[in-house]
């Protein structure tokens, strides 16, 4: 199989973190693929996504699966199913509401990291950045009051929320959630020194640290 | 079960829709429930979906779930599971990838929204815009060289890929992807008879036609 992936997506992070907690990472090929909103990448979008986003799967039968859930879902069928992602009623829906709330939370980020960083200065709209924050912020408090629902096993909901704070830390640090959500501190510590997590963790693309927007 | 939804909403239409094909509408309460961006709906959000998204479902038993594809699913399941969404690979991973492209057509069309009517003009971006509206463009090329996908029974790719052309003829009805994509016109002249589609045409919410943005 192969992902293709961005070393600093936490969509993508989920996909290759489910990998690693299922025994799966070694038949797992991965390869880089540039996605920026206005650098179109018409090769990916006419033979896998036409979305172009990341991650998307090739199966081993020349199949594409995309988005990063769908893909945790065949990775999961693919170890057996219901490590990841219960199978049985009540505790599926809501594995899988907390696994939406936590997807929803990297949505808003990525939308301020565009909105920050690729959009030209004299355009950005700072009601959007904060109604965005805002969003994850409350997130955040709803896992912190709703902690119980960190605890192990590790599920997807699980992955998604790594991702997203790893990617919090490695993009817009001054955030500094830490100091308001110690509940959530302590849960990323442990949850970092697992090995899907390690394995991981975020980085910039040969060449793509500072990405130029078109005009 | 309570449905929390927008009357112009492509996700909650989804939802809506899928109860209908299910035979489950008689069971759904509705309430309407406003959701803009900048104009943050605290009683939900601290009640219901820290994201303020909808649609939201409260279930007979005070659980909350979403999205609309959580939604869809817990929907199915009521119904004896296997209606909307199959439940064998490889047919489930085929309908759950293309669910995730119209459903991302979905999102783009709604950041279109946002971009040109609750940001102020002088903060809007064309390259954005173009970009989105790409990505929109791309997923009806992929399903009408792919209309085999799109035959009967009906599935919850389906319903996103219809609830996207009906809120793109609501909101930017002068894209008129009609000419351009004949199949998926036929297409959705046929899905537009269905009840469940006939009886969820989106509407504007009284007093919201034209949403001023704060600034």
């Amino acid at each position: 199989m192969k992902l293709f992936y961005s070393p600093a997506s936490p969509f993508a992070r989920k996909a290759r973190a489910a990998a690693i907690e299922l025994g799966l990472s070694d038949r797992l090929e991965l390869e880089i693929t540039d996605v920026l909103p206005g650098r179109p990448n018409r090769p990916y979008a006419e033979t896998y996504n036409p979305l172009r986003k990341i991650p998307a799967l090739l199966t081993d039968d020349g199949t594409t699966i995309y988005d990063s859930t769908v893909i945790c879902e065949y990775l999961d069928s693919l170890a057996g199913g219901g490590h990841l992602i219960p199978r049985e009623p009540p505790h599926r829906w809501r594995v899988l509401t907390h696994h939406t709330l936590a997807q929803g939370m990297c949505e808003a980020a990525i939308l301020i990291r565009y909105e920050t960083v690729l959009r030209p200065e004299e355009r950005r709209w700072p009601v959007w950045i904060d109604d965005q924050w805002d969003r994850v912020e409350s997130g955040l408090a709803w896992f912190s009051q709703n902690a119980a629902e960190l605890s192990d096993p590790v599920n997807v909901a699980h992955l998604a929320l790594g991702g997203l704070l790893g990617y919090v830390d490695f993009r817009m640090p001054e955030r500094a959630w830490r100091t308001r959500f110690p509940i959530l501190r302590d849960w990323f510590e442990r949850l970092e020194r697992r090995p899907s997590f390690q394995q991981t963790r975020p980085a910039n693309l040969p060449g793509a640290a500072a990405p130029t927007a078109a005009k």
